[in-house]
Parts: structure tokens; C-alpha cells; sequence
């Protein structure tokens, strides 16, 4: 049995102090970080890049198969991929959160290391937040902050006709994880006791509850002169993502299936479940990879070294969003990613 | 009976389209708001101030009997306060939101009313956020940002002794709302029908419902030319706000109970409930007003005017913090504000 700590025994001020104790601060902008009435941040002439997101317990996670330390790397990493997706640096994040008494201490230290552990794997500063009760389940509020050479952020909604489309990584693995973990979980319940089979399959899985950020991607973008004329990052889908780029750009697009990247592991996970890996890519979701449009000219500075794709191209908007399948039939894109509200 | 649209007819991207297709831009500092992965801001030089709370339904607030128009409004004027208690001016806000089915669009275009009116009165841009469904109840999380010239943020930290502590407006009135609705919540669970009675308390019940920040404090404090030493807001309530300042600074203090500013009304409606006063004043919290201190050289531009109210001074750390009552007794001041833990 482990230790367990009621929040109660430490008041919800104690709970902040024991929580926050050992912050260290890695970026010369935070100023002020936790323990006052707000943050105060310095960016010295760069633009600042802020993000919000909320993570539910039951909607967004399974404590029943998320361990809570991977929960708090990934709360990081969700939310400053959207910081990436901007062309911009994170350099800080608000954490605010809210657990019913069934949390111990030792339960939230859990999930803060993880939540350290990603502050220093990607030098994020957490500056500050909120810590109260809920009446059910785990919730999480988290806004990421960062900064941007002036003018260098890239928006959604800058796609030409011609430009090329182009994805970091592979697809669908976080949602085959995911489908896996359901399975193992609905077995457990069935017969507790058994063990979980993950044999073969810490691909999938560690990329739904480990994922990383794009940082390397940006990295290369400076290196090379790139500037993508569009971004947004992979969270509902890589057919939504399309869909959202071409509507605020207002182009259409054309997208090669058998240029989609999907890890053997992914593949060999999909038919296992009787599933098309092309359709788990296009509307798997929570791939936290980048998916944006550069200009023809840049197409040598990419190649295909820097884990980068291309994808696809973009057209007139008149000629609406295509997949071209493997056998040369095309298709509409339709998005299908995940939607709160279904 | 009023219209119901419910939510899933228009997906999460129609939603959000929905509620942010009318707004309008106050601040140069905003460059990209709502639309993309991430807001962009440039603040010109300015240092930026950042702060988050969570709002949670049955811990933080009563949809009995409040109004989800003075929600939203509310929502915004609790998360600025934080910014006017750095000394600092609210530029922008992102709002994550969380509900479940039982939420109309009606329901939330109520909501959002408040939320805009608050954005228009302060001045304030919604530049953000996230939507999506929680599994129970209500989930608000809202972050504020605001710009300040460089170094001249005020923490808690800086009270000396000699210093005067201050504090704006009056005390004690947003807990005896909150009593008052309580009550009459109580008498219609148990006599459905029966009409509140809120006759002569409508300043207590309006202190709780649509609060206001103090941005005027922070106007006069510019062009008074005063810097206070340090600042808090008070959300949990004056003694438990004293306590962070005299912890945070490393100095005791004496306040004076004959100089808290209380409302006629307020102490009307707590004679009522057989309730005293100034334990009212001292732990009732979500006044929103500001505690702070000041240099005794600032005393003379106070004066008693601006709404504010001299209501003790800062002594050594050893001395501890004390209230002296009405009757010349002296008392230690212990914390009996709101603890979301408790």
C-alpha cells in the first residue's frame, strides 16, 4: 500500500506551497511567476502567443488506464503544441485544476511530476493557476504562453494554390492506442484479474499517453529560412485540420493516400482491429504532429529529412478538399475527427 | 416557454462560430484573436501580466439562483480583479467552457451576453479559449491577461512597516448575498412557489451577483502618481488576504475594526441573520475590492477620498497581525476565509 495524504490536512494554500516549492524558472521572461495575484511576464519586442485548453476526466481521459504522471506531461504537451502551431516558442503555462477529496497528495504529486518533467524537457516556466474542488472527476485548465519573433507567426488561413501540404511524423497511432486501452479495459472489467496484453503495441500506446510536441519542427523552420504559409496542429484529426486550413485560407486541397505516413505499427495494430489504417490517419486525432502548407520554393529545403511529408498540394477553392486513394479513385474530405459535442 | 436549440445541431466549430462571429477588437496589443491554435499579442514594450481562475458549478456558484448572464460577467470581473491587483491594465481574456447536454444554446448565448457586456465595459478582448462537454455541471476557466509599463507591477510582497494599509470600496456585502440567497433557495426547495424576498437587499444581493473590479483605483493610482507598496484583491475575504501580504512581505500589522468600510445595508442585512458585522467584513470574501499599502508620504493623496479607506498600518513581522475592536481589545487575526478544501 502506498502513503496516502488527505488535500484537507494542508488547506488549499499549503496545497499550492507544497505543490509549487521546488519550481525553478528557465526563461528570462517570467518575471514574477507563482504566488502572487498573477504572473508577470517580459517577452523584450517579441510577440506574445497564448492558448487555452480543458482537459475533463471521462471526455478527454481514463483514469482507469492514465497513469496521472502521464496525464501532466501530456496536459503540458497538448497545450503547447498549439504554441508550436504558431511558429512560436513556449516559455510559459498556467496549470488550473480541480479533483474531488478521492485525490490524495500523493496522487496530484504524481501528476505534477509529470507536469515538471515536461516544463523541463520543453523549458516551460508553469507561472501560476488555479487549485479547487470539483463535485466529480479531474479537471484540467491549462493556457500556454509563448513568443514569437514580431510578424513571424504563422496563421491558418495564409494556404496559396500550388503551395505544398505537408505533415511532421505518422498518424493514427494515438488513436489506435486508444482503441487498444478501451479494449484492455473492457476485458478488465469483465473478468478483473486479467492481465492487459500489450504485447507489441508500446508504439501505439505510448503515443496516446506520452506525446510529444513539435519543437523539432520549428527548430529546422528557423534553421532553414522556412516560413509555412499555414499551420495548425493535429488534435481532432489530419482530415478536420485539412478542412479548418482550406476554410481559412480559402483553397481547396488534394491529398495522396499513399503519401499519408503510418508507422508498420500502426498498420499492424489496424488490422487487428479490422480497421483501415487510411481512415484511422485521416480522422484518428491526437497526433500533436504539424500539419501546414509551404511554397513550391522551399520544397528542396525540405526534402524528405526532418520526419516531414508532403502530403499533398493545395488548389483553387472551387475544387474543394480530395483525397486521391491508393487504387486512383478521389474522394471528398469529410471530417470525421473527434467532436466534443457528438 | 423560450425557444431550445441544442447544441449538437451546430457541432463545436459551428458553436464556436456561433458565439464569437460579433466580436469586436479594443486593443492594439490584439493581433490574432479567436480562430487559430493560439491568440497573438504585442504589447509595445509593456511587461505582460497573466492570471486563470476556475469556475466550478456547485462549488464556485449556484445556477439556482444565478442568472448565467451575471455568470458570464462575473466570470470576467473575478479574473481581472487579479490583473487590476498587480497594478496592471486587463487587455485580453480566454475563456475554456465546459457544460453538459442539459445546456441550450439559449442558455449560453446568456452567458456570453455577460461575458461581452464585462469585455465592453473593461475594455477587455476575448482572444480564446476552448469549448467542450463536461460529464456534470457547469465548468468555467478563464484567463486574463493585461499590460503594465515596465516595472511598475506590485506584489504582495513589498509592505514595509510604517506602511498604511488600505482597502477600497466596502466589505462583507457579496457574503450576506450569498446568505440571503441560500436562505430564500432553502425556503423554495421546501415551499416550491413561494416568491423570494429580497425587498431592501438589493445592494448585498447585487454585490454578489454583478461585481465589479476596481479600475478606477488603478486610474487614480496613475494619476496620483502612487505606487503601493503591495497589493492584493479580495476574493476569500480581508483576514485571509491581510495574511498573505504580512506573510508574503515579512511584517505583522494592526487593523482597526471602527475602520472597515461596511454598507448600511450590509450591516442591516446582518443583524437580520444575527450575524456580526465585521466578521462579515473580515471573512466573507468575493468583495472584489483592494487590499493594499501605501508610504505614509502617500497618506495626503489618498485622503478619504476615491472610495478608499485607511484601515490599519504594517508593524515588524514579530509583532504578528492584530485587530483592535471597537471596545480597544486586541486580537489576533486568523484566517476564516474561503478554502476551497474545506
Amino acid at each position: 500500500m502506498t502513503d496516502r495524504t488527505e488535500i484537507t490536512s494542508l488547506g488549499e494554500f499549503g496545497l499550492i506551497e507544497h505543490l509549487t516549492k521546488n519550481i525553478e524558472v528557465n526563461n528570462a521572461s517570467t518575471l514574477i511567476g507563482v504566488g502572487d495575484d498573477a504572473a508577470v511576464l517580459d517577452h523584450f519586442g517579441k510577440q506574445v502567443v497564448v492558448t487555452n485548453d480543458l482537459l475533463i476526466e471521462g471526455v478527454h481521459f481514463d483514469l482507469m488506464y492514465t497513469p496521472l504522471k502521464h496525464l501532466g506531461y501530456k496536459t503540458v504537451v497538448v497545450n503547447i503544441s498549439d504554441v508550436f502551431a504558431m511558429n512560436a516558442t513556449p516559455t510559459q503555462i498556467l496549470l488550473g485544476l480541480a479533483f474531488s477529496n478521492r485525490f490524495s497528495l500523493e496522487a496530484l504529486d504524481d501528476f505534477y511530476e509529470g507536469v515538471y518533467a515536461a516544463c523541463a524537457h520543453y523549458g516551460v516556466d508553469l507561472v501560476g493557476g488555479d487549485t479547487t474542488t470539483s463535485q466529480k472527476g479531474f479537471i484540467i485548465s491549462c493556457t500556454a504562453i509563448g513568443e514569437v519573433a514580431p510578424d513571424q507567426y504563422v496563421k491558418r488561413s495564409g494556404a496559396r494554390k500550388g503551395d505544398l501540404l505537408c505533415v511532421t511524423g505518422d498518424l493514427g497511432a494515438a488513436f489506435l492506442g486508444l482503441t487498444l486501452l478501451e479494449r484492455e479495459k473492457k476485458i478488465f472489467l469483465e473478468t478483473p484479474g486479467v492481465q492487459p496484453d500489450l504485447e507489441g503495441e508500446k508504439y501505439v500506446v505510448g503515443r496516446l499517453l506520452k506525446p510529444e510536441a513539435r519543437r523539432d519542427t520549428i527548430a529546422f523552420f528557423a534553421e532553414a529560412g522556412i516560413t509555412p504559409t499555414s499551420m495548425i496542429d493535429v488534435s481532432d484529426g489530419v482530415s478536420s485540420e485539412i478542412l479548418h486550413l482550406c476554410k481559412q485560407s480559402d483553397v481547396g486541397c488534394v491529398l495522396y493516400e499513399d503519401k499519408l505516413p503510418i508507422n508498420d505499427e500502426t498498420r499492424n495494430a489496424a488490422f487487428k482491429f479490422n480497421l483501415d489504417p487510411t481512415a484511422c490517419a485521416l480522422s484518428g486525432g491526437e497526433d500533436y504532429e504539424l500539419l501546414f502548407t509551404i511554397r513550391q520554393d522551399d520544397f528542396e529545403k525540405v526534402g524528405n529529412t526532418n520526419d516531414i511529408s508532403v502530403i499533398g498540394y493545395i488548389t483553387d477553392s472551387e475544387a474543394g478538399a480530395h483525397i486521391i486513394t491508393k487504387g486512383g479513385s478521389k474522394h471528398r474530405i469529410e471530417a470525421q475527427g473527434w467532436n466534443a459535442f457528438q
